[in-house]
């Protein structure tokens, strides 16, 4: 009897803030935050069991903190500051009590590095595979979108392409081992870390700016599409995670197509005028530049080839 | 191919927004919001399929409508006006557009009734069934919570209780030909409305207020036990909603188990000092006194019998 209750008053106590932004945490209604004083920026990204993450792969405590990136990730794409979030919770029948405990510890963990509060949330039954949505509330004096870019831009990227696609192969093909053999690709699938600090800086002076959840092809489509504008990439600036073209190798995969393609890098992809060129190349790498119309990928010999958007899709 | 981009490009046209409030809406990495001037209410809540819905027996716009109205009825709960709105979804392999389609016509039309921008979302698959999560951003310069029920207080309820139970009764038994034998009923299950006026205008002096999601007695005893008090009921005074009583005749079902315990009516419960009475009585039932403990329900004859919590609860 009461399970969801009991269960609600624990988490209550577990996610217990001392914040001075909020005013009624879990336990009412709705949560009374304050507002921030520039602009309110919301949020909100789904994990569904079989789709987005395995449970034989991915510890409790690692879906928690993924839950919490990912969508710490946009607030980020947008140049600004996490603060609140909200758990909606679809758990099967039969879900033990020790997997929301150590999915809490994780999300908690992940949002209290990011300076974000849990403020409520939800919890219900379902007949299928879990269903974990997130709804993160940000805020930012400058918020930037995708569809500011302009012809002669520079476009680049933070940290590198390629290791949550990799982590993933190696998790399919070599299962809990892979955390041995490719430890780095599948942390970056599992525990991705988003770009907050970068993003607040990038903020100041970007044009556009989206984060590699689908890949970066699929992104750049967006800001082309946003923004009216084409992109020339060149191949040989790509930045290639660690140990991606080694996993490669050893799964016989074509590692390009990963940092092409895979997504789930939660890397922030942004454009920007040529003069800030320099501040930039200090913590990210520029890969190409803005131009008229359609997306190419260019190789070391000036050729270039269109490249198409291919990054993951949902279909129903 | 990409089917997910079209779509949401489809909602995005449909869902535009010309309000002031709303800087960016759907489309970008998170929405971008003017915030309130006062205090910011967040809520989320979740309807899965087979456990909050039956598409035997709800049109896709019905549940859109729902799923839009158990939110506002949590700001409401609060005495909060609701802004916003943010929509996850899950949805089964095979599931047609039209239904994607109708499900927005009714969320927006119900969000239209209720000033409520829909400025965002995330569209997922599932293996298992549809999960529909909506998040309701709303503002209150006094948030009612569930704490401040002070002894000597009176009891009160908007509307009337039973019908969305009785109406759920009457689908199970009777199919869509409940629709006609049991229409209102049905109405209050299908189509429940949010207490949005009446709720603002209780925050101006009640002491602590609920929204009657989970039944009567479940959310008394979340009051008692948040405020510290305890509750006796009058049990003549209990406003009953219509063909309730003769929805239990005909089914041979208590229908006084539907009033104390059915739930989804979505009626504000709310406590206040009794010199506001008169104003209350023009428009809510006085249904009985704070305690300083226990639940009780008290019939004509001064017999009074612990009220206990049998609400809908999640197990898993």
């Amino acid at each position: 009897m009461a399970r969801e209750f009991e269960v609600i008053e624990r988490i209550a106590r577990a996610l217990g803030s001392n914040s001075e932004r909020v005013e009624v945490g879990i336990g009412d209604d709705a949560a009374v935050l304050r507002p921030p004083t520039s602009k309110l920026l919301a949020t909100v990204d789904m994990m569904v069991e079989g789709v987005h993450f395995d449970r034989a792969y991915s510890r409790p405590d690692e879906i928690g903190r993924k839950l919490l990136s990912i969508n710490v990730s946009d607030i980020a794409a947008m140049g600004g500051i996490p603060r609140f979030a909200l758990a909606s919770l679809a758990l099967p029948r039969g879900t033990a009590d020790g997997f929301l405990d150590e999915f809490y510890v994780g999300l908690r963990e992940q949002a209290k590095r990011f300076g974000v509060d849990i403020v409520g949330g939800n919890l219900t039954s379902t007949t299928g595979p879990m269903a974990l949505d997130l709804t993160v509330l940000g805020e930012s004096s400058r918020p930037i979108g995708r569809g500011g870019a302009r012809v002669g831009d520079c476009v680049a990227v933070t940290g590198a392409l390629g290791g949550a696609a990799a982590g993933l192969a190696a998790l399919q093909a070599w299962g809990n081992d892979a955390r041995k053999k490719a430890a780095l690709p599948v942390a970056r699938q599992l525990t991705p870390e988003p770009r907050v600090s970068e993003g607040r800086q990038i903020a100041a002076w970007a044009t556009s700016m989206i984060d590699i959840s689908d890949g970066l092809s699929s992104e750049l489509h967006h800001l082309a599409k946003a923004s009216g504008c084409g992109f020339k990439l060149w191949l040989e600036a790509l930045p290639v995670a660690e140990d991606v073209a080694e996993v490669g190798a050893a799964l016989k995969k074509d590692a390009l197509a990963w940092v092409l393609h895979g997504g789930e890098d939660y890397e922030l992809l942004f454009t920007f005028a040529p003069e800030h060129s320099k501040t930039v190349e200090n913590w990210a790498t520029v890969i190409g530049e803005v131009t008229a119309a359609d997306v190419v990928l260019e190789d070391e010999d000036g050729k270039a080839v269109p490249l198409a958007a291919e990054g993951w899709k949902h279909q129903w």
